[in-house]
């Protein structure tokens, strides 16, 4: 029986960059992918906003994110593979609250380096018809709703074609010798002693004991190193070894609506921030829901984030609730973007966010000769690439990874037990 | 319908302090206490191994210990309450390695004060019989044994009888007019918009919400506060609201054998270490397996609180495992107490540590209007007493709590956001 050097469960976004990666840095290892589903990405990837931006307060979500932006641009300009990446930004809309408490954050930026444009609520209005005063309005008083004050404008950010970036890293990794094989749940991870007695119940808590592989639904597969990259899913392989990852699945769910007005067409297509040809990634201030602009699709996907009391779950199937769009998401974004108007959502989608509990960024860590990187909180596409390329230098022992752009990260900044992250300061 | 001031879930021994001292500091508070099983402690606590340590590294540790086994002592002595305190001591064994290691740490201890004796090897084998060196022993190699090079005796330390315990706080609890309801099961804490508009699906994102209490399967209770004190259950119930407390589940084994030899009984009631009349809880170097003795029932507790690969998994009947005694347990304690040979065990039962898998130390925390009192990790009896006057102060809105013998304690140094614990270097 063949034993793989090793074998990365999950073919996410993260699953695939990091087998991509382990394959490029030890090009004779033998490494096997496995997933559930039948191709790349179908979990959670493929059901995500798939934007990205460049812009944290943190060190650490900034090396990952910038980094590995940097490397699609690279994929895209130099390797042209195409990604579809659009240079769309980000366009923050703050209350004035809120902005006072970021100003000071953003100045920080600023003085690093860290480009941004701020517009008033007058230009903002002009240039996108938003609604930025409710004084008027008592319905939007009752809900809560922030009036927008200013909007800071992140030009290093846009949008990604997940579809895309999934095939780079799938099509790369086969073409280095990686194998993928899909359809393949793992049911258990095996836990062997290191010196088997043959005797039953083994292992026993006495015995030196090592992780040997996985049993899938088309066999055992034997591996000298495992690697769990399930995402939403991985407690569900960790718990019964008793491993703690800190990651907890929730919901996350995206609302297309077709830009059929001519209103909606000006506010999808608008030129007034970048030369993108699209409205920049656009949040609300208070709550924070977002637009995400699908010019390809001429649509607006519409999303929030919830959190209290949004339920940790793992569910396979995830569905979109169309209470949540009608009574939630559609009367917030309509409040401030009118053009919204009577929009009924034409599809809509739900995925799982797998979130790091502890402090919301990636986990790369291994334990009893297991490997784990997930917990990327809702950003691992924009940091797939970094994460990859950690949990690689993770596998082959080396103390520091080399990010695209010769960054070096310190791999156990990411693990359990020395980690060292800087919360961060500029969150949706 | 009445609505409660305080609802605390779960009448284990933590839920227990909390309501009593509640009630104590508050004593017009309309407080229940609720649980599903049919009397008080039936989850976790009675399935304990129901010993104490005032020996910590940790001063988060030291003072929650120390506090709360210096008010058993007082609830025993001065309110001649008996709890069947019995001061037999901790005796830890330790091989060269750990000794060396642990050295600085109990130095350090000694020079605040703190009180414990050194055996070498030969006091040991004289003193019960252990064996202390196993170069002649191939199996025992094998099994990775550690040897016997010292043993440490932590004097301030003992067993206590927990089915006392629990009725201590529980008769008191309801002197103070606090209620009780058994074979009541929580089945969804209640969240609701503070001004709901009796709309369908409420709450939506954007309300105002709160909890309101908690739907059990004897009806809806309201409350004002709502307090989780599941032990071992508790996400079942904060998950699905979304809420994290960083709490697992695993299995914990406790074997009882007969004294029924001479050897075992001289072991038993050995009067070489305390005045106590028995062993001292006792821990073997490697893996560090322990006898806890039970001379009310002829008995000696044979346990190991295993790790890796030992699942987390919440288990409303979790059974000991032949297995784990016959392969595990003894083959390990047999080696080093002879005496044990061919014991079987006449009873066995098994229950549920709640971890917390951040720090193992207990969190009490607050969160959208909710409370959490819980994660003791396995010394809930020896620290409940500190638990409950922490939560009771959360509850009240104090800073500081007051633990017995006039000690103040931050609340928030057990919260999530501002925690602040210190790392325990004394573990078993």
């Amino acid at each position: 029986m063949v034993e793989y050097d090793a074998l990365v469960i999950g073919a996410g976004i993260v699953g695939l960059a990091t087998a991509y990666h382990i394959k490029s840095i030890d090009p004779n290892a033998n490494v096997l992918l496995v997933d559930k589903l039948a191709a790349a990405g179908q979990g959670s990837t493929a059901k995500s906003a798939a934007a990205f931006r460049c812009l944290f307060y943190s060190r650490t979500n900034f090396a990952l994110a910038d980094s590995s932006v940097e490397f699609y641009r690279h994929v895209q300009d130099d390797l042209k593979f195409d990604l579809k990446l659009r240079w769309a930004g980000y366009l923050w809309l703050f209350d004035e609250n809120e902005y006072h408490k970021m100003l000071p954050v953003l100045k920080d930026l600023a003085s690093k380096g860290f480009q941004y444009r701020e517009y008033d609520e007058g230009e903002l209005t002009k240039k996108i018809g938003v609604k930025t005063n409710f004084a008027d309005d008592e319905e939007a008083c009752l809900m809560g709703l922030g009036n927008v004050h200013k909007g800071i404008l992140i030009p290093k950010a846009g949008l990604i074609d997940v579809d895309s970036l999934l095939k780079f890293y799938e099509s790369e990794f086969l073409k280095l010798g990686g194998k993928v094989q899909y359809n393949t749940e793992v049911t258990e991870v095996v836990v062997e002693p290191r010196q088997p007695l043959g005797m039953p119940g083994e292992p026993y808590f006495w015995q030196d004991i090592a992780i040997a592989g996985a049993k899938t639904t088309k066999g055992l597969v034997r591996a000298k190193k495992t690697i769990i990259a399930a995402g939403a899913w991985s407690s569900q392989l960790l718990d019964p070894i008793g491993v703690e990852c800190f990651i907890k699945a929730r919901k996350r769910q995206v609302f297309s609506v077709k830009a059929e007005t001519e209103a909606l067409k000006r506010l999808l297509f608008t030129r007034e921030f970048t030369n993108a040809g699209c409205l920049p990634f656009t949040i609300v201030p208070k709550p924070s829901a977002y637009i995400r602009p699908a010019p390809e699709e001429d649509a607006l996907w519409l999303a929030y984030a919830d959190e209290f009391p949004r339920a940790y779950k793992i569910e396979d199937n995830p569905e979109p609730e169309e209470n949540f769009y009608r009574y939630g998401l559609y009367q917030v974004l309509v409040k401030y973007f009118p053009q919204l108007m009577d929009c009924q959502p034409f599809s809509a989608f739900a995925g799982l966010y797998e979130i790091n509990t502890v402090d919301g960024q990636p986990v790369i860590f291994e334990e009893n000769g297991l490997m784990v990187a997930g917990g990327a909180s809702g950003s691992g596409i924009m940091k797939a690439d970094a994460i990859g390329r950690i949990a690689a230098a993770l596998y082959k022992g080396e103390e520091h990874a080399l990010l695209f752009g010769d960054r070096k990260f310190k791999v156990s900044d990411l693990g359990l037990k020395n980690r060292n992250v800087e919360p961060e300061k500029l969150v949706i």
